[in-house]
């Protein structure tokens, strides 16, 4: 059953407002035989005190054994199945610098090399250059002129940058040039369709335009190309859940995948604080708000079980001016779990919590993952968060008379 | 979403070891209100110890309600959606004799039959024939010849054969000729479908030869044809999980089974401390192994509680010195359950384990349906373990960046 397609026929409107807090990597692991998940450990006064009025449940954001980048992840709990929707590696970097991806564009990741006087590559990731260097080499590629097509270019970080090409039916399947040895020069860009030839071509202008714009650099004299990738086509919140939808984010990746179904960025905020600062603001102009908050992952994949845990708590104490809004639903979840103990992304379900006045309590007074082992919602898949929250807010007609 | 496609793109490769230890149907039912199941009433004091270390949960074969054959059971313990991957009568009772059926064959299954002087059959199973005098019949059959085809002939038990066909371009589809009752002749082979022409044809001079072969006998002077069925085609475990997969049995059938998913047979094994010898000696030589124990089915079939409850306590017992080679992760599971009480295969779910330094703990202290059903995998279905298992061996990629 395509549960998304479902929904979308059963969307109804009123004037309730949801709102998603995602801590982003939330679900852990204990460090020793029997001890806390960070979650677990973390003093989370006020969402135990949401425990005894929700419903919890142990979310899969893919599926059972499937570790998710931040990508799926995000896009499983936006409601849209992401083995469905895939986002290529060039539009998730595109996305990830906040550049906003049109129809009409292929997103390319590259990466600086060096080459020798043959044109061989003598370093893949020309030495690593910092990006102090890095960032005005790829904005001086801005200056390349390609007929029929618009180019952005948009540094990255270090070695990386991304390229986005903007034109008629472009198409996105072209090979990787990155031959992935040095001693051997870059690849030419091969299409592996019709629509994608005139992308090759206009992937081959942009490198010989790049290599003459670089020639006098001893670094970062010529370019790899990898990850070509059009935009992915998504139907907006707007159009599926008839939800008209605010993100809230600090890092750009996010404020990216919101974008992709159709959310609207809104606030420049640095911290969560801030970011609960511009939810206030907007309270009465949207109906949905996704926020995120990034340092729970960030300390799960520096392998920090104490700094997690603090996290933790700063989350939870912006908790009550969430609430003080009074939000229809409130849900609480992250996008994978990201363990301390493993420095990672893992296939671990995270333990999710929806808190609204027609939830079936469960009887539970606390929110960890042994909690939400025995919460009201079960196990489920993340596709079905959406319709969960549509429900609770009473945004979905009966299905059948 | 097909998990199984999305496994094969993400799997990734390293020396990790996989064990699943099968108690072929684990899962039981209390004889009266109130008692203990078999696995309850068992003392397990090895798997109860590992149960601390693991995660458990209640797993479908097929689908809540539906009760799985020895065929589907596996297909889905093994990770392929066993609706999906059919296998015919005919295939499973070669596969079940040990027959390893090859991309040509066509195998089908036979009962002896009695004919009158009118060619009616007078018995469906020649008289319920004994294996001793069945056996030396269907070897004689092997001296039909037709051209242009291989034929195979296998003893089963008692009126029970299988024939199979080998040759170039063999559909399957061809009706059964067993008409169901008696005092009519044999039906004709009928194909459904134009390549299994062919096929109805090698089994009508089937037929004729064999006749003349058996037209001295009392008993068994005829034969009739069920099950028609083309191997099924599967991938491999190497190829889908990239996986060296071996498989210890004691019984054709499931050595059969483990061969049509690709996996290696190896050893003679007579019991299951023999499978472990077998497991010792081969610990080095692959990434994946499948212990098969039967008695567990067995005598669930017989109806016999207390016996199976003794069976439990056997494999209970073998653990130890499977855990002594270290394995990455030890699956503990059934392909089905077989409740004394109902002394058949049934629909109940399967109490199961999952151990592995990387499982998050669900808190419980010992295995058994009341506490699998509490466990941190929930309910899910079989196709899911396979991605679990890799994902705790650390052999899956993150999906997406």
């Amino acid at each position: 059953m395509d549960i998304q397609q479902l929904v979308r026929e059963l969307k109804t409107e009123n004037r309730s407002k949801i709102v998603m807090l995602v801590a982003d990597g939330l679900g852990g692991l204990p460090v020793e035989a029997g001890g806390p998940t960070e979650l677990e450990a973390a003093k989370t006064p006020n969402l135990d005190t949401l425990a005894r009025r929700g419903v919890q449940g142990m979310m899969n954001p893919i599926a059972p054994g499937i570790t998710p980048g931040s990508g799926p992840g995000h896009l499983g709990l936006f409601g849209y199945d992401p083995v469905k929707h895939l986002i290529g590696r060039g539009a998730l970097e595109a996305t990830g610098v906040g550049f906003k991806l049109g129809p009409k564009d292929v997103a390319v990741r590259c990466n600086f090399c060096t080459l020798d006087a043959a044109g061989n590559i003598s370093d893949r990731r020309a030495g690593r250059i910092p990006s102090e260097q890095s960032g005005p080499l790829a904005v001086k590629l801005r200056d390349i002129k390609i007929p029929g097509v618009e180019v952005f270019v948009e540094p990255v970080k270090e070695h990386r940058f991304v390229v986005v090409f903007r034109g008629e039916k472009l198409g996105g399947n072209v090979a990787d040039t990155d031959p992935q040895r040095t001693g051997v020069p870059p690849l030419a860009p091969v299409a592996h369709d019709e629509p994608s030839r005139r992308t090759a071509e206009i992937a081959k202008e942009f490198v010989v335009q790049a290599q003459e714009l670089l020639a006098d650099q001893p670094k970062a004299n010529g370019l790899t190309m990898r990850g070509f990738s059009a935009a992915p086509v998504i139907p907006s919140y707007e159009e599926v859940y008839g939800l008209k939808a605010a993100a809230i984010a600090v890092y750009p990746m996010y404020k990216g995948l919101a974008q992709l179904v159709g959310m609207e960025v809104i606030g420049q905020p640095t911290s969560l604080s801030e970011e609960i600062d511009v939810l206030e603001k907007a309270w009465n102009d949207y109906d949905f708000f996704f926020i995120h908050f990034k340092y729970t992952d960030s300390r799960g994949e520096d392998g920090s079980f104490p700094e997690k845990v603090k996290m933790i708590e700063q989350f939870d104490a912006i908790v009550p001016r969430v609430m003080a809004l009074k939000p229809m639903v409130l849900i609480v979840t992250g996008d994978h779990s990201t363990p301390a103990r493993l420095a990672s992304h893992s296939w671990h379900p995270v333990p999710t919590l929806l808190v609204s006045e027609t939830c079936r309590p469960d009887g539970l007074t606390a929110f960890s993952e042994k909690t939400a082992l025995h919460g009201g919602l079960g196990h489920f898949q993340a596709v079905y968060l959406m319709p969960l929250a549509l429900a609770h807010a009473e945004r979905l007609a009966k299905f059948g008379a």
